[in-house]
């Protein structure tokens, strides 16, 4: 057993010696607030196939209770965002906000489900056929009446619109479509809902996507009004892209809505936060924390959005929640008072200390204080593993098909 | 109407002034073949949703008979590549080589499906339980003795196999479990049969796929014998891979079994091919032709993979094999004296001007030719679409389910 | 020698049997305007040497008679973009106009040199020290200067600013400081003069560029003002970006200021455009001619811009501008029709081929016609190599040290 | 301050309750030996400049003295690679040896300076001019005496060898010049030497080079010998590489004979390892401590390789040791039987937690306590720059040009 109590005295004389507020970084840690996803408690997988286990969730129902477990043993995902064709398919229904309540959740980001058509290999929004656009727009004015009822501050919107042919379409015809449909949707909201437009450069469409990538959904956004910002996913980027950089524009901007988690290797892998490269998730923390700290912040929904295939779904989501919650205590671990100074003598020896002394904090026993004081156990992820639940719905439930999902 | 027998004059008068021997590259484009795989003519799709087209094939014999269309058309795509789980549900069946046989096409190389087994998460030949991987290797023993009843050729090898997070299973015991099992496949083949193995960086696996690029490919081929060679996917290669470079090494090594034609801009997109990079698929063929003309060329099973998920099958199949051809054609124009020495004397822009116009030469008046020598239309896309079989298909066969097939 | 005559009647009747106007091409053809760079007759190279060759160009005066001579033969490349400090080292010198009318040419696009001063590894514009700022806005003005006397319309701007590590400077700090360099250049330009600002992911700095993407250069060009636009150079993006959508996209803005043609596989490689992927270059003159057509195009500034180390400059640049004239022209061959009724109707193969049929038409026969028609021999690069200018630079020259340029 | 004796204590009671051997750990740490090169001692750039730093070495003695500093304060640098022409332009120089052993360090692998050469731009050992192959040829004999002299065990070997264009030569003659080249080389070597050969993508050839990938130099490297290994330089490497999969197949082949270490995000960035994923630095390690572990390991000669053109020289590599040595500390830190347990089970999660907590220990404690045991100041680099060295070679050296060294 690890003597928790021991290092986190000598943890946080170190972090006084700096001057460091350990509170107030106790403080922003117990407020840390991450939205997982209903589809991410359902089997997923990959075009090849689905991977089904025991005990995934088919119903918004045990979703919610799933999410539920993880919030209670993190004390950090309130939140869930839902699917509307999984989760919602009859449009609002009272009652699953009751059970999310009950359950000490609530829901979260809506997400329109615009890419399960089958006659949609032309696109949703983009489609040349205006009767297969004026659906799209449908189903997301349903969308927002949907979130209004249950109180949701996001309309998440995402399209596989695209093509995978030069010439397959008129690329500028689309993008009037795009934006005229965006624009009505927008239209509809209510003054409390913010609409997030996620960008992506290929898959399901291998020429082009119509939103291909924070530019393009800038534009867009821009072209809606102020309730209109971009919406990043970790995945949704070319190779060697400076996700940090674009991050930062985006929030000197002012146009940064939301954040998709999950980490990518190759494409949009949709893999667990942390197995890929967890300092550029630093990176992209130290930027969130600049802004956090700057007057009048923004405010910004943070999102889990990831595909867990071959993994426990509930475990899976524990773990990346932790290491979101280790990413962003590690962000504000940061000297930024050592940090300005190193850069304005342009000393990047002294840089390059700074950020490492910040990444390289075993944050554990300061996280575990964080818990004590939450009511929390020390452990999340032991604590649910010994709680009997996974085995109880690998029992209960089984192996069935169902609940949505990608694959 | 396009006056091709003037530009054919016209054209041939233009080889023969360079030296080419017209007849001799005639006789090569009339021996060229192509074979095109039985799942090509199924619906198809990607994670997000499969894209059901009216009159998409489902039975092995439907299959059979669209490709005996692309046959029919182009002249250049006798073989068809199975797949065994969906086209040789139960082993060996004569009535499918017959019909075969009578649709004027035969089966080509045998692929064994060691991807769709939904315990598989592990893998299939490199999977830590043993029993796994035992159905596996008799999946593939089964196919091998499909494919000698068959009168086949190759046995066509890609895996799935994969880990998605670092650690997930010991890397190098699963490269032992890897080679134990190629061997013990190798071993069962008839001397008749040769083995090409496939590679891939990733997807569906997105940390590591056990075979994961040429040089590991060509390790296991070695292990196994000389009639283990490498299969060359080209959209299974990362950003930036010089193709042609590997593909020349290969040929170098005589380790170059076969081919799988496709076109991918970001991914293993399994676009048509030419319509990403045409210059490419060019330089890829320039190396091909240069190896064909060196003395005692070993054969090369040249093969089409694609997913037509947006364009109709049969038709995006005509439009593929014709590129192939042309670009073939072209290689097969390359001035390669010239070429020489132009290199002798680092002449980088003679040596230009050479690949240019072996390149943008309008070979169509030469295929033209060929065809009406062949007794074929001289547009097979048009005759094949005026033929009334697309939408006779469509009509009798409607949209279904099933398949197999991606998505 | 080719019947182009014949040929061309050939060609002709097709393209009159689709409905194109043969006279409204040549006329376009005969109106393209594309800027050689003077540095691209110096000596060039890499971080790993230089390449120097007998005959290289050393002074304006000699750069300048070089840009000529491919002018001379191709007809198509009247302006010389030049670069300030190595061409105009001690400002405006009437000199080099009065030199560069007798010979033919123009002075093009003005690009400040903002990238050879040693001390600044923390940047130019974005440097923390205020005084490295201020010399590159002054050197700016100094070019806006120039570029007034020399009655160029084109400011051209890039810039190596970036960074090496994270956290080495203050990304937001920089950005605003960008800002404030660029406005106030800006602020100096005559009516007459277009801002062009061109973005780079990457190279020289190696973590974060500051105008890293067309998103962020858009964004600076919007806070300067209506004649500040984006700069797409083709070498400056990230595998797997599509550039001509991202062009479509500037174009609908009308904020794509000019082009710098070069080609990549890799990173900023520099190479003779035509040699990595042809068709894209196609894609990407589609789009342009498609801008072209629409009602009240804005101009667009075409320059080469390519590091020809291993080639011999002149020839080089002819044949990289006879590709882009090819380019073009089979741009203008798309039967744009037919092309519109294929997207409406969803057909991808029909939009397959009437791209496949402009891209692969030799166009030579009809360049043959244009440049007959301009006094112009038929084969411009063997017109030059024939001419004797080539050996006589070479032997009067011969190697020497300087010019400017790379490497 | 922190209190490292504290920290320890706890550190070493959580790795004992694991069952990890704190002692053969550190033991293993004591005996790590890692080189640097001569030429990061001396000022580099990029194509579009060189950055000059008042104190960079020129001469090989300033060279050895900058080395020696890495080495007085890490402990576990005392290797100095070499590049002939720079270090040993006129063969071997005894004094040299006795130079650097006087200084506590002594000479590690010797770099034949293969890229140079001005008339090279077809290349050294592939070039087409059998006179520039001998002279590249006779280059490398003259190294290899060299080495032998200085007890060298190591010919690491990197050449610019390729082309920008297709078909500029002839790839598969090239590939015989090589093989040829490589072969004499070979020869001549002493039993006591290794040939670690090289590969790279690409840069500063943009089309193809010789040895484009691990695959390509296995097999030369096969053609050789049994003391004819790899080399792999981090940065050489395509987009989405797993490095670690094909270290593994390298060890697993017996032919990993070294390492280049730097970081690289975009192409071969040469940035100070530890700046761009470090998870990934840490998974190599893991796999070459497990190598390290296993019965009979093969020596592996570790070596830095990096430009550093922005940073200060010295701190920048001990910088780089550091980074370095916790790495391998974490490798070590891995509970290796937890971990196979896990991968038998198929637990992912558990899986994750394994390698998570090796990572995220903090392990300046114990390396505090490892260089207290050696004699060494706990904080190298603070150590360094309150030396007084930094200020003194400014100082004495001042800004100079020379050295060898990129850029």
């Amino acid at each position: 057993m690890r003597d928790f109590a021991a290092e986190y005295r000598l943890l946080a004389d170190r972090l006084m010696e700096k001057g460091l507020d350990v509170e107030q970084i106790k403080a922003r840690l117990k407020a840390q607030e991450i939205e997982t996803p209903s589809w991410g408690y359902s089997d997923a997988g990959t075009r090849f196939g689905r991977y089904p286990q025991a005990g995934a969730a088919v119903t918004a129902e045990e979703k919610l209770a799933d999410a539920a477990q993880v919030h209670k043993y993190t004390g950090i995902a309130p939140g869930v965002a839902v699917h509307v064709k999984w989760d919602f398919p009859d449009g609002f229904d009272p009652a699953i906000c009751q059970l999310a309540e009950s359950l000490g959740v609530r829901i979260g980001a809506i997400n329109p489900t615009c890419f399960s058509d089958e006659e949609g290999m032309m696109g949703t929004i983009a489609n040349p056929d205006p009767r297969i656009r004026q659906r799209a727009v449908d189903h997301m004015l349903e969308s927002i009446e949907i979130g209004r009822q249950a109180g949701s501050a996001n309309l998440s919107l995402w399209f596989t619109d695209g093509t995978n042919y030069p010439g397959q379409d008129d690329i500028l015809q689309r993008r009037r479509r795009v934006t005229e449909s965006l624009q009505t949707v927008y239209a509809a909201m209510p003054e409390s809902m913010q609409m997030l437009i996620e960008y992506k450069p290929f898959e399901p469409a291998f020429y082009h996507t119509d939103i291909a990538d924070w530019g393009m959904a800038y534009l867009f956004a821009k072209s809606c009004g102020e309730r209109a910002k971009v919406l990043v996913d970790l995945g949704h980027h070319l190779h060697g892209t400076n996700i940090e950089h674009l991050v930062a524009v985006l929030l000197d901007e002012r146009m940064l809505g939301g954040f998709h988690f999950n980490n990518a290797r190759y494409a949009d892998d949709d893999l667990m936060i942390g197995s890929v490269n967890p300092y550029q998730d630093f990176l992209i923390f130290d930027q969130l924390v600049a802004a956090e700290l700057r007057p009048d912040p923004a405010p910004i929904a943070y999102m889990i959005d990831q595909s867990l295939n071959v993994e426990p779904k509930i475990p899976g989501m524990i773990q990346s929640c932790l290491h979101i919650q280790r990413t962003y205590a590690r962000a504000l671990l940061v000297d930024r008072q050592a940090l300005a100074q190193a850069q304005a003598e342009a000393d990047i020896i002294a840089v390059g200390q700074v950020l490492t002394d910040a990444y390289q904090t075993d944050v554990e026993p300061l996280l575990v204080a964080v818990r004590e004081e939450l009511g929390l156990a020390p452990d999340p992820l032991a604590a649910y593993l010994n709680s009997g639940y996974q085995e109880r719905i690998a029992r209960e439930r089984g192996i069935r098909s169902g609940g949505g999902g990608l694959g």
